[in-house]
């Protein structure tokens, strides 16, 4: 059924109406800070010393079409994903036998462990943690099925683009209703605008609002950090001094708008001020006071800009320090344990970005009666709620096996071609980026050493609609058409206490709002809008009858 | 006085204080559409083929202080100045008695004056006019003296930087104010800032609220747009179509987030649409109907996006036109006298574009008992009013005198090099750029033929504070530091109606509101901020006790 409306959309443009569209996506993106700073592939450095220059985030033309019943499947069930995560971040030892063989071989992770083990041991102060998250899905469309949602990754460190989603669901609302509803300029008739007289529709049982639905992450995400700032509670510090949020950057970061989006609703809605602090400054810029001097260990942030003024740390929103590659100065992981130790609530604690991996994922996916993790983690959600949150759950494998001598059924489907041409293997590392789809998966395990295997987990691919395509405006300019695959995210954050002695957290702040698409050619396996493969989308909601 | 604040500002920045607020106006100009597009010098054009890129437009780092009753004098004046030059673009016969021995010497106020001839010849089917206007002021401190105000133009025609200087207004509001009144992290302390304990003030008699005064320029703007888009009333066409304003734009226009400011407004805040004409398209994008079909001559706009969808022109804003160097196309003039023969009312018609000329400017600086022209197209306004008006004029002369056995002053004064140096030597046409100042004016005027003098005004130099200094960050990234000189600019709009008959207009609509600093560099003694030389700026206002 999806195929009939993928197939017939979006609807074709002349010349003309692409450029008057190009042309006002190019300007409104400028106009309402829908912007990256260009990548040295658009601008060369040396051309733009100053760092001056910005350009349209990469965006689709036109909104993408998804059924109505599917994202309000995954919005009804982002509050429960939220309480998930923050229970499994509040069971040190569950984490700790999950990950314990990832540990052994993965630097990264055995890292962020060591740290969490030095500040247990030490005593962490700061028994609120704060998670803001994006799950991210993929439509699951397979022949003469009705599509359902498939959780392709459940982020809990640097869930980003919340802040130019909600950009490009106005863009693309803007689109289909200026300068009237009936009578778009920018977009052709077309049965999923509401442009088009009831007869002309593609089926009197295929029903839309013609525009996206409204986008509130920015909103949602802001307010979630005001509760945090809030929850904090009053300097530590003696004397008081006045209180912050700080947003862990990355140096040499381009999506700073998206960042400043949430900054600035942060500011304007919160009054809270919120600073930027790039990872290389950590050490340089904060500081906690001695055991002797106070207990309590505060993060003091000093402006370098006003060297005589301090802030204590209420918030550490971290939109840095999620991948590997970014602990590459001397310094890198000692700013992570600082940070750590501090008072500071961390947004997402060590325990929180460990409860992201993609290993937790797959073990999640255990049916029962084998295990029933989500039972119990969720011990007071009725059986049905568990029953939805797994329909969302794609099939996923380890490659290892805690009975070394059966074969696991997860190695079993990777290494023959057969099998293998239905999965795709992800590290469990964040960051994407190196994913091994299909036929080239058995090749690639045997290239590899079989003490690594266990570094990946395999997962069925998800089946999104092959008819759908888009047009995409890039970074550079360049107008590309052609099929595309999407990936729905869904924001969400929480706020919880940990109690001494409990493993169950105490649920301060809930929350669900905002929706990001991301769509990508179909040519490309992997994607990330940051890395210009990708492009930001948002929805044209459809329900049929 | 003067003197005193202006010398010990802005306050001194640490390498550290520049780099935070460099990167803050950075960052907030992109975040707020505080935008151009680069020019081939920031970017060449080669590396942008498809105009993607945008860049901050030149702004200052600081607001310049700027005397509170000067600011104030300024916009109490603004709605007699609407109405002043509404009466005389109503007074055909005395705009020709002043304008035509310009007419004879000067193509483009020929073909200007040409155009109103054979539309009125024709039948004029539109009496309502629009103004939305620009009074630039420079601040005049002669030693020892109290500063005052000095009219440098009334910008009768593309009044243009509303948009952004709201923008700049909040973005100096935002770096004196964030996180708080009393500590900006962006400002060290300065008496000028509401930064400073009150003993450290500079004085305890100048006062200062630390921060620009609220710029409502956008909504005052749109607002009379909006007005003349309702007092143009139903559709003239039959059947009747749906309306629109245009926003006649240049093709290669950069400054275009200023504009979208407006046009963004009108649709949020009046539910308004507008298209964007470039000049290029006026006859291909526009049609009038014959005689016959409909003799209102609605003016009809054809998307090029939708060939099917018609919008009948209420309202024909010009951004474009201006200038001699605009009607370098053969279909140029035609354009324009196809849009002067519309319906729709034109924001400025022929005659309030020609009443913005320097020379009428220099006209109305005539002093009673010579003349009184101001009492004879302001008679219902108290001698009070106007004498406050009259201290707003620079001595200015014209080089020419009716009387040809009398040597002008104005030609005794630029022909010694003794007094002009203390004068400017302005050409009558819109657009800058041809100013000759000080005592190249003497030779100058030798250089070129005598019958070209009275194309020429002359106008006493204006002082403005000699110890004025600011910082600017210009588009390509570069800080520059050093003296400056300010141009106040204060908005106003005014809608009338011309009655057949009578010389007075019908006044609908007049309104004052919103500002704009333009600050140069001053070894530069021509500026303009499209073209880099000068910047974006806002006021600190002060008071003296």
């Amino acid at each position: 059924m999806a195929d009939r409306i993928y197939s017939s959309y979006p609807p074709l443009l002349t010349p003309e109406q692409q450029e008057y569209l190009v042309q006002t996506v190019k300007n409104w993106a400028i106009e309402h800070a829908l912007t990256v700073r260009p990548s040295a592939a658009v601008v060369p450095t040396e051309l733009n010393p100053n760092h001056v220059l910005a350009t349209n985030a990469p965006v689709t033309l036109f909104p993408s079409p998804f059924p109505k019943h599917c994202f309000e499947q995954a919005r009804s069930l982002q509050q429960v994903y939220n309480e998930l995560y923050a229970a499994i971040a509040s069971d040190e030892q569950w984490l700790e036998n999950i990950l314990q063989e990832l540990i052994e071989v993965d630097d990264f992770l055995a890292n962020l462990w060591k740290i969490h083990l030095s500040v247990k041991e030490e005593g962490y102060v700061q028994a609120l943690s704060l998670g803001m998250f994006r799950s991210d899905y993929m439509l699951h469309t397979p022949k003469d099925i009705q599509p359902s949602l498939k959780q392709v990754e459940f982020n809990t460190i640097s869930s980003s683009f919340g802040g130019l989603a909600v950009k490009v669901s106005e863009l693309h609302t803007h689109l289909a209703t200026y300068p009237s509803v009936k009578r778009p300029l920018a977009y052709p008739p077309h049965p999923l605008f509401a442009n088009t007289a009831h007869g002309d529709s593609m089926s009197p049982s295929i029903t839309s609002i013609g525009h996206p639905p409204l986008n509130d992450a920015v909103v949602t995400l802001a307010a979630s950090l005001a509760a945090a700032h809030e929850a904090y509670g009053p300097s530590k510090s003696g004397p008081q001094l006045p209180t912050c949020v700080i947003f862990l950057v990355q140096d040499d970061e381009r999506n700073v708008f998206d960042q400043y989006a949430l900054s600035s609703e942060l500011h304007n809605r919160h009054q809270i001020p919120s600073f930027r602090l790039p990872t290389s400054k950590i050490l340089a810029l904060t500081s906690i006071p001695s055991k002797d001097t106070n207990p309590a260990r505060p993060l003091i942030y000093t402006p370098p800009s006003s060297p005589s003024t301090q802030y204590e740390v209420t918030v550490v929103y971290f939109r840095a320090l999620y991948a590997p590659t970014e602990y590459n100065t001397p310094t890198s992981w000692a700013g992570r344990h600082h940070l750590e130790r501090s008072a500071a609530i961390k947004c997402p604690s060590i325990l929180l970005h460990l409860s992201g991996s993609k290993k937790i994922q797959q073990v999640l996916t255990a049916l029962p009666p084998d295990t029933d993790h989500l039972k119990g983690f969720l011990p007071r959600h009725p059986e049905a709620t568990l029953n939805n949150l797994r329909t969302t759950f794609a099939p996923q494998y380890s490659l290892s096996s805690p009975d070394s001598h059966v074969e696991p059924e997860g190695l079993r489907l990777a290494l023959s071609p057969e099998t293998a041409s239905n999965h795709v293997l992800k590290p469990q590392r964040e960051g994407g980026g190196n994913n091994i789809y299909r036929d080239k998966i058995p090749t690639y395990l045997q290239s590899i050493p079989k003490s690594q295997w266990k570094q990946y987990i395999l997962m069925e691919l998800i089946h999104p609609p092959a008819a759908a395509k888009n047009t995409v405006l890039r970074s550079d300019g360049q107008v590309v058409s052609g099929n595309v695959i999407s990936e729905l995210g869904i924001f969400g954050a929480c706020l919880w206490r940990n109690k001494s002695g409990s493993k169950t957290p105490e649920i301060l702040h809930n929350s669900e709002g905002g929706y990001l698409l991301r769509t990508k050619g179909k040519d490309s396996d992997e994607g990330g809008v940051a890395a210009g493969f990708s492009s930001l989308d948002s929805l044209i909601l459809y329900e049929e009858a």
